[in-house]
């Protein structure tokens, strides 16, 4: 396979989405996130909005897909899981893209030319910047940021045995918040 | 304080030596690594190869800092631990500069402007770097990093309370092996 994939893991609010669609049109490649979740939503037959809920965890707290009962087979999350999986192979296999969460990172992982990255911020840059951007509400961004972290670590460690946030995992992890969004978007498009 | 730090950490073999040192020479400010032992080694009148050694808690294997007695005062690697930070607080009052491991970012936390890095890269591209460049006995290269990385890890752990290569720690991390060794050279020179 020649092509050549970003995947972007990234905090909530730390501006790694926004990151990843700047690059891939600086780059000429398509972006895959919300576009993605439609897919699968195609693809599965669930609803947009419950497979983006899904997609984290949300429907029980974060800690639902670990509590789950998979005694009795395969759970709702499980078969996304695997719906999403395989768009995620097919999506690397037709071009070059940037793909941002759905643990792409692991699901391509010696299958596709990767290049991937993590994006953090501190916790008072990414409560800044989702009040000013998304217009959440104002009253306590931290316990809603801190409870989205959770949500996407628990659902990464259960589905990818993986850390998420460990350096190690990546090729490159990038403090949005100190260096800026426009400078990560000049290094991936640079190393690219 | 005007002065501009780079503080790198790093996993042993990575190349994050070697980074500090080529980067801190492109931008013509000095880079301590080696001689900043001296320095320590000048001031506590602690012989250079017993400071080295010390500074990663090797005298009693690598959990040695966490199981000394201190009920009977700081340990000879406390007193270490005091003169380093000391140093390193005079040297970056001094001038802008690079310093390789010593837990420099934590020390330097609120007290100089920083750019914290770690420089990581796999076990492979590790033990092959270290046997060519260092000329390490050959057999289990990788026993001796893991080694090297516990004993690193253990003493940050015990003396900043931060995790060693957790993401979040740094503003950039970077794979050496991943991306080249030039190339992390040439995104540090440019985001300084």
């Amino acid at each position: 396979m020649s092509n050549r994939i970003i995947t972007i893991s990234r905090e909530f609010g730390s501006g790694g989405r926004t990151i990843g669609r700047r690059t891939a049109e600086k780059l000429g490649i398509p972006c895959y996130d919300a576009e993605l979740i439609y897919k699968i939503a195609k693809e599965s037959g669930f609803s947009a909005q419950y497979i983006k809920e899904e997609g984290e965890g949300a429907a029980g707290g974060w800690l639902s897909p670990i509590l789950s009962d998979r005694a009795m087979g395969p759970t709702n999350q499980d078969k996304l899981w695997l719906i999403q999986r395989k768009l995620i192979l097919e999506l690397a296999e037709k071009s070059s893209c940037v793909i941002v969460g759905r643990c792409a990172d692991f699901i391509l992982k010696g299958k596709a030319d990767c290049l991937n990255v993590f994006i953090h911020a501190s916790m008072e840059y990414r409560a800044d910047r989702i009040v000013k951007e998304y217009g959440e509400r104002e009253e306590a961004p931290e316990r809603r940021l801190k409870e989205k972290d959770k949500r996407r670590a628990a659902y990464h460690r259960f589905y990818t045995d993986m850390k998420w946030g460990r350096a190690q995992n990546y090729h490159l992890c990038l403090n949005s918040g100190a260096l800026g969004i426009d400078k990560c978007v000049e290094i991936l498009t640079d190393l690219y």
